[in-house]
């Protein structure tokens, strides 16, 4: 089955890119995960991307703060999907990140994913994979209806919640 | 073959998709274009996500501007990929819509591209079915060579530029 | 009596609007809260927008973080007056919500309130149903009034902690 | 029947409010327009808010750029409800008078519209209106569906725009 | 001897400008202050405003958070100079409350602040006052001269820091 | 008669200034104009300020853009109150002058106006001079009435302007 | 003579970078200019970087907009100094480029100059290499010094302009 | 050997630049260091920059925060490079610091690091002088090298991490 390549700019985005991490592999699917910097360590990047098609990774998740060019540098060697995680840091919060993995020039795209999206990265890139694969289609519906089930359990917290808050003003 | 589904807010948003429907015609990538807002249609555009995948629609593009909702709207009712493409408007440059489409909460991921980024719309769609589609991935590569080769062009057109004004100063 | 419908993207933001429920509560205001998703249960939200009218809602209350699509989707469904309250978030503190929600698209509005600010909701939805129910017009003023008031109070305790400083400092 | 105040900065914002007010003048809403300055007359603001309700006006429309502090001057003096429209300047694109507007603190609230949203605030004001006057609920809902509408045209227009586009290509 | 009034928008704002109330205390100027709000007391605001010149008030200032209006507000009943001082709030950090004073229109000027400076504005209004009050304006050369003071002995403090670190580090 | 002291960055900054310079004209208040810039030429600023005082300058206005220390550095070699003007450029229209002017460090206060505020910063200085100059604050006054006159006949303009249309639509 | 390398990242760059390259013309540095992208001719960057210490360069200039990687992607190759120009784009008006630049991470540093500043890029590569080039260091205070006489000029023209306004208002 | 001439616009920024400090050390380079401030102590500034070139200084680096002039204001008396390193602060967390420094106007540059940037200040001003050193050039590529091992050692540690987590999720 087609492998989603994940590089992250540094050891500490993994707590980013974990939520993500976990979904992919209850669905199932293979990861392989690299800690490299675009600026530190830039051929280890350009390696893993021109690698990337061989060891059958079919989409790159790349996740990086600041001058986030992590997402950009991997798209620049790949025809491959790219999707990029800004990830918010002490001054600006991820702004900078954001702009600098969004505004990608004409003719090499990244998809962007919220500031710290770690999780939704994961679910894109499982979509995409979903495409071909009809068990990860499955498994993606799962996913959305547990998830809506979710939001319809705590919608009933909230109405008792209200409703003893109503009986106890009385 | 696979279709690209792609939904406009306004039919004023096309001038900055044309350029990717431009490639993808050229690649030969079937698309279906609808012009429908989150806002004044909202059942067109349900309607348009919830039928996209049995109309044989891969992947979505939706493009839209201010507060973008057209994205994320759609991404709500398919678990395809989704691309948004924020396009600015006369106040606020596109920054309104680039938050409202990249900063989608966790579980509805958008593959967000920059700003008026119409173009790499159409790449990001094409490299995603490109997974699955061997002369998609070929005419992608060929459009990536031919890019590097129109920046060389353009490199030696400048470097004589330059040569012939260092000539002229002497 | 008319009532108040309200939609909480998350549970967790019902702590940004409660401090407004209490004020419709102390009116005397009937209110309907919901917790429903505009990405995760959008039919969840679609309905319920569609049958505010029957139900006696007259003014909805949108409230929601980041990419802050529901109250934009609410009122895309019913001709209601919407108000939107944006929610702050870890990255971008609520501009992202903000302009989600303020930069509505020409034909479908929605008021937006300040970032959190889930009372002065409260009070927008309560003045739009004074202009037909002279008694919570009156609340209304004498929530005013108790506002004013505690203005001057906490004047006067500045007075006298001003004029302590200005003795000891002797 | 109602009426609707509304209070521009300046005469330079009448062209912002100028569409809303043709969409009230179609609906047969009865509006009393007002140059004043919240900084340059602003007892002449006050005293417009102030007498607002003994002169039928039921909602008030407060337009204004810059450090906008009008739609907030006018909530301080009455409880009806205020809709605030930011314009935008040459500097700051109505960043500024967003900011000034939306960002009212608890306790006095603004309905703040995108930035130039002119037309939405009289929409906002007749759905305000609606609530108690069913025939111009119907006249909202007739200018919603013709809004629809418009847009399904434009995208007739549009696909016939790409077929010829296809058709010539060949 | 000419007097300072200041308005805070509410007492939580005190410790914004306790900083400066000191110094003004320090440098023996009388100093009226009021807690009123724009919003909530617009007429205490006015009649503050108003009424300062004749109770031998020359500068006003006026310290507020989020839609700071307050010193616009000041400024508009009075031709006294009106220093500003934009409070942070926590979702905007002062950035609403900093164009809500600075971008005031032409005609009615108000001197901004730092964001949340409320020791200078203590120091602009007393250089304000001191072109016609000499022993103040020696007062402030003074404030100045220990200030410089200052920086030069935290040098000093450094350089020995330094020294030590250099001699710990052999 | 005090005078008032102006520094621009740029001669270019002069269009800024001049309707400030015109009003302080007819004022009859006199004005010393230079152009100097803190980065190019920092003698001549720090000349200019230090200066100052015994050259009967009272009040110094500083005009600049982009990272605008002008201002910051006039008012680091004097005690007199500086008033700095933010003027916009090309790329981030005012908001790095905006920035660099306002946010003073605590000890050195430069009372900012909004950008391109050229004439209030003339306004505001001549409130600081007629403090102690009652024909000039008479003046003021007069100016703040014509203002408001003004005011109240581009209402009246607009008023007649409204009824044509109504009419016209009849 | 140490040269200085410049990469543009598209030759639209080339407006934004000639004042300076005229500079350094005029001060007999030698410059070896490439339009080269960091994501569309990833290697030819990469090259130019790794073989830019033995072709005698000794500081690099990289001048890039919007997702402005090529300046950190260039430093990631080599230890030389790297100076980057953002460039402004329609949009975001060179913020995203700013960032993108700026905000490096720790390890690998770019000096940052102002949006367009192509001029002062050139001015600070040269006051690098003036380090250990007299000539170079004595051509550079010429050109500072001819620029301060510029400021003086400029301001004698404003004096007498002024001069002649206030001549024919009397 | 050349220095390298530190100033900070207080002690409070010590802890930014401490990393940086401690680098050169290592690397051996002398570092004189001024606790100084552009507008406290605007004549220490001066004084330092004017004197740095023959006191042995090559390469001045300035720390600040807020409206950080520090940078340009010693830029403007001097001509050898300057490095300025902007320094978050409570309210706007450094941008205004960046935008303060990296915006200089043509003819005075500034090379400005990240927000709180220290460390990479000392290693850009290394990179500059280890142009005519050759065992500073090496010290600074084996920095890179350590570093560079870093990253993959942290590599190897999350691929140790990831291997544990899936081997106690079977």
């Amino acid at each position: 089955m087609a492998k989603i390549g994940v590089v992250l700019g540094s050891d500490s985005d993994w707590p980013v890119f974990e939520p993500g991490w976990k979904i992919l592999a209850d669905f199932g699917v293979e990861t392989e995960v690299l800690v490299a910097s675009a600026h530190r360590t830039p051929d280890a990047v350009r390696e893993f991307a021109l690698s990337a098609e061989e060891k059958g990774i079919r989409v790159l998740i790349a996740v990086a703060g600041a001058a986030a060019h992590l997402p950009g540098v991997v798209a620049s060697f790949t025809h491959l999907p790219v999707i990029g995680v800004p990830v918010s840091g002490p001054a600006l919060k991820g702004v900078d990140a954001l702009l600098s993995i969004a505004q990608m020039p004409a003719g090499i795209p990244v998809g962007t994913m919220a500031i710290d999206g770690g999780k939704n990265a994961a679910l894109y890139a499982a979509s995409i994979l979903a495409i071909s694969n009809e068990s990860l289609a499955r498994r993606l519906l799962d996913y959305r209806n547990a998830q809506a089930e979710g939001v319809r359990k705590r919608n009933g917290a909230l109405q008792e919640k209200i409703r003893q808050e109503q009986t106890s003003a009385r």
